[in-house]
């Protein structure tokens, strides 16, 4: 029997296609004494420019997660028996109130980070990253971050005036000294933007970008030395997007960009983090309605799987 | 040549899987001089409970209403003959902003009102209803409202204390007094409440309550009948949210319900109300993320013919 | 706070698109004591002769069941106010060993049945329901059932010699005399069938068949009263295959036979069973593969709401 | 071993998932002695205004037959007992040549009805219906035809000038005397119409028109007296657009009006047309690509089984 | 405001999810007075061999087109600043004649030309190529063709004899001489053919073909240096069938072929084209029937704006 | 005329959407004499672990082989002029019965094999594979056994202690020694696994592993060569889950595993097979009800073509 999921009707032993599903079969709990990870959803959906839908991207991802068998062969550990995990259910959002939204995500993610447990989000759009950052921010400092996204959400506004949405976060973080601009890594930056500007104003507020061809000239494994080198041992928090990857891959999204990474890349840039001092991941922007056979939520589930192991990983080490 | 519509692109003569898709081919124009009706989109779907999408809305139902040929042999009119119609394109909104979107909704039709053009105006979730009734109540009054809905809408809030939102807009118009309570018919509802005093509630505030069982019973006659008596010759403005249709004819909306309307009552509700004081129509939960084969694009876009035909009866007897 | 659902993470105050699917935010417990009824999966779907998916059956209903905000303002009964009740979770099913399969079914829910709980079964296909019905007439005697479906499920065999399958479980039940056969109520048979004397088969088997034409001609009141004039005061056990409803309203499903019901006819047989003597409830056939925006699926959850509430009502009666 | 379909790969024994689908796994074959009816696909696409894919409308058709059991229960006949059938393939149409491929219709389907088979067509868009017109009346003379539909395709021309479409058959049909005006029903047009007189056209051109509202009140058994009033003994081909059916039944098509029969009234139709003279049949506008799960398909397979066990009941009549 | 887009219907500054789809927002017009570029769709579908759909191709690529924020960051350029730009919508396409089709195409198209503009062509099946190519040979004379393709298309005939399909404009172009053999060069050919000396004819009618396994055998640079090298300075067509790419990225298409290009691979392709004297374009086989959440016809709008990109380079340098 | 394929409803002739779907037009035939290779389907999927539905696979890559236009230009042969091939319909299985369903499988293909003729197989899930090989090993002794998938699928047991299922058979085929452990190569291997030995257990079965890591770090064309030293001139059997691919390539399929290969290393990895000891062929896991636009189907039709190509050219030399 499984001491650590003691609810029958979750079953980790069941086939994926039984039970209720919580992450990974996960105890669906807030209690967080003696947890190392939360797995939080973060289902809001306003913040989008284009299509919506990712409301229901942290249900979806957690269906997709009980395919996931367990032990991470390439990386050698079983982050569910390694790390003491939970599925702490959903932030309450409120669709039309983006400020309420975002102050309850700070809050309520805060108050799970004061406990010591590393919080792993699932969005939603882009736009609930701001706030997280501020959480993370509150507790490890201005942070190193490693952004995957074909956008490089840092415009001044959209929404006309209005200072809050999926394509700003990062503008925001960096004004509000959330984020060390010493370790600011953008990968996989591509298509068309709005204005001449857009790529130079990143880079001015202190994003070390590589676009996608950059990447694909330097090479995965050179990618994954620029971030490592760019990150150091500063506390690093993951924000994936998952339009970082092709449309192909990742076809439930809000704002798709053709010419991505495919999911083996993906999954190496993610993997190629190991090592690092992570102390905070978010996955956004997976879209079910567009998604189709769920290919984009397994890819999402494998890809928080993965960063899960690399938390498992870390733990294994200073276990030792 | 289409006198009307000189603008070749729009190609009133061609087949429906041709061109660009205005309403009904009709110019894509703000100038209002001389116009009878103007269609609206206003794709707002923040305000939604359940799946968001109807964003899409006002497109999909532009592209429907290619198929609609154009004579109505029900009614014995050809609307986009007897009227000058324009397609206004849509109100531009704020995702995150509901309160400004309701702003600029009320002021951009309220503006096209004070010109003599009756708007046509096509959701969008039905938060976007308190708003058009605004701005309609500022032009006629206090208005006599034929509301179709499987829904009464009139919960005192959604999201935890937020007022606005698509479960509350008529209990907003109540108590702003946009609604003539004498007046008040809603039609079709049904399905599970949030409590025991919510129907009782609407009634209270002022709705003339028909649901689908009263309504069963009465036979679709039989509610044109008692929609006719409640409205007079009062001012009166249409709001039809398609979930008043049973998901069967109408999937492609946010929060279904069971047990509705076909397709072919719907028409016969709408076809009622000839000769009525009609001033104002929305037509709103139309989410094409979740239609199939456009068939609730392609109900919703008759619905609304069948609306113009109406206005174009009117205003052919008063042009006798 | 809801003290009946002490989990947060379920969340019975969120919007439905918020939080982890157990049917209505039940608790997801096995802990039986003072329940009075349990929502159980039985994801089966290996015993059909066409699609297959059934077996997402009861994590898609779970999910629709979101939707239904709690109070049915027709019977006037907030089902989850009136009733303890838990999701179960799943019986842990053998897609490729159906005795395997029954026996774990007839077990696991004969030891919920032993503890006064009501089980509401979510398939699966329609061969749970010979197992499902092994438990409860070991519990209460041979029962009166009432059966809708299009098709009578009372071959001698199919898949050649094979005596279990989704199209033979009534009449295992009937030879097994599980069945009371003064009070067997077919509903809905309908279509081509593979023999001539099929349906014979089934009356002299013992079924009172009411097929759709005979339903039709009678009305839907008229079938109501013929079911409680035949069932009387004995206990009963509803099977609604969800084929009996039309493919327009239940695409769903495996094995659709076009001429059914509309989703109001099916509301109003369920609720006309109100009163009766209700042991025992399983829906079956909901194979989310082939379903479209959830259509079949809510359909689903709202005529267990619709059971759930006959319960209630029975419940508030005693009481009194 | 059934006799009648020697080939084990067609496998008259099978489920319906499996083996080679040919329509209710009659031989692929075009031998005709001594045979009765054969099934033939026409899979041209080109002659609709909205939606192609009618294509693949006899390949889904056949494969939707598996499910059908067999015997008709209503009806009291097994058409492919009572019957000899063969699955004849399909007639060679030729996307880009309207003409060259009415041709090809009306040679082949000619010489099939000369060795005094029935053909039973499945279509392709409506288009088709003209060349079959024209090789029965060159057989049977002069034809009643009992023709459902949402249009009364009796357009001048369509496409400009170009007199061959989905949307003139009947036109050219009755300018070419291939249809007895004495005996030609329309049943269930309804929906906007291109010119005012459009259905004032139809009737002088000679059709009995029942449009949907006048179906309506007539009721269906009304409907189904004044066909067989209108056809007498006459020689009677049965044309059957899917949609004349209600898209909620029917969405798998290419023009799909709103308002239409359920799939219960539209079995009614056709079997009220037992004992008629039945000559040739055809079902069209299937449009897969349009479809889901099916149900199209499924409904139309129904309705041709429908229509066989008319013939088989008429042989029986005969042989007796 | 934007100038060059008078009429707010349109709106250049909305979200993308707003208003009604010109290609890019690009005024409706026919008014070509001081145009570089025109939009045209083709929505002619009947050349196919497999699936239709292709009709819907420009009306989708157009919505697609939304996405494009403007600025094309790896080329430095903003096409629709630097460009004038209409959406001349589409020539009227008859399905049931292709002659006549060809011959509105060569003439409409023949006409835009005259006027200096280019255009810009979305189909469509890849039959519109052949009188495009007539158009545009009339006026640059015998062209430079670059066909990124699955297949060669140089078939003698399809559908038996007929001359004109999608899978023979090329050899009906050589024929005519429309091309300069000199500089035909086919990209990305590969699958099954339907005889041994097909791809050999293609050779030998003049075309240098790179198939698949040659292109990626050279790499996409060493392709673009092949295409360079071949077209030099002469006037150059580009036919760009999406078929090129693989189904994954593109599976909105009629005759998918397994084993193409990336979408990247395919952004290099037509981005290696900058500087060519570039005279036409067209791109084909959209089918979105066939898509999925439209990746196909984003990719369809993305190569577009690419190609969009080099005239406005090309402009740039002129004016300087 | 067409003398292999006599039978004018398949027309062999016909373009891909015409007729009734055999495997490439071949004769629906179980007469073996003369016969070069026969086409079976194993229609079973009960013994999957997560989504059902490949029951439907057969049937569905038959439709999609009619696209497959006949000469293989890569390698030189047109195997369907090269071969004498038939398709056999399907064996037929029983759903609620692996083990009948495994001896069904194993009788029916022995005795094909009996005659001489390669059986080339379409799944169906990983499960039928077990008979298959027990069918080919009585025949042909222990084989070389090439296995592309992303799971080892030697699980001790699956569905707690059950021996069959889709996660089990290469285990039952070790033990059975049905395999030459020196010839037994597993590529593609990837993903989450249920427990750390997993990998290393198949390993000490026997099985020459390479995972997708090592696969892309060697090459496509290194692992040819891997594969070619081990099998050397073996009687060798092919086993290709269609999940070794991609999901962005393979979507239909019960349990995708992301970062695969993609279709064109996958077809480069059939034919880099040419010229080994071929002596028989599974190709599983298509789940038609979770494929888009029949991409999966399309590539398992062209993987199922380049290994009949590489039986062609095997008869071709042996005729030499």
């Amino acid at each position: 029997m499984d001491t650590k999921n003691p609810n029958p009707a979750y079953g980790a032993h069941l086939e994926p296609f039984h039970g209720i599903p919580t992450f990974m079969r996960r105890p669906a709990s807030r209690e967080l004494e003696g947890i190392d990870a939360a797995i939080v959803g973060v289902p809001f959906d306003s913040g989008t420019s284009y299509r919506s839908g990712t409301r229901f991207g942290p249900r979806k991802i957690r269906e997709a997660s009980l395919l996931l068998w367990g032990f991470n062969a390439v990386l050698g550990v079983a982050p569910v028996d390694a790390l003491e995990i939970v599925d702490y259910g959903d932030v309450e959002v409120i669709p039309v109130d983006i400020s309420a939204t975002m102050g309850a995500i700070t809050t309520e993610v805060g108050a799970i980070l004061e406990q010591g447990v590393t919080v792993v989000s699932l969005g939603g759009d882009h736009s609930i990253t701001l706030p997280l950052l501020r959480a993370h921010a509150a507790r490890f400092g201005p942070l190193a971050v490693i952004h995957f996204d074909s956008h490089p959400d840092t415009w001044k506004s959209e929404f006309r005036e209005h200072p809050y949405s999926h394509g700003t976060p990062f503008r925001r973080a960096l004004e509000e000294e959330l984020i060390d601009t010493d370790a600011y890594v953008q990968v996989g930056i591509r298509g068309p933007v709005s204005a001449s500007h857009d790529l130079e104003d990143a880079r001015q507020l202190g994003a070390q970008m590589l676009t996608i061809d950059r990447a694909f000239e330097m090479g995965i494994l050179g990618v994954v030395e620029a971030i490592r080198d760019a990150v150091g041992d500063r506390p690093a928090y993951v924000s994936l997007d998952i339009d970082s990857v092709d449309p192909a891959y990742a076809p439930g999204t809000g704002t798709p960009e053709v010419g991505g990474f495919t999911s083996y890349q993906m999954l190496q840039l993610v993997r190629g983090l190991q090592g690092l001092n992570l102390v905070g991941y978010d996955l956004v922007e997976v879209s079910p309605p567009y998604d189709h056979s769920d290919i984009t939520a397994i890819l999402a589930a494998n890809l928080t799987f993965e960063f899960l192991s690399l938390l498992a990983l870390t733990k294994r080490k200073e276990g030792q």
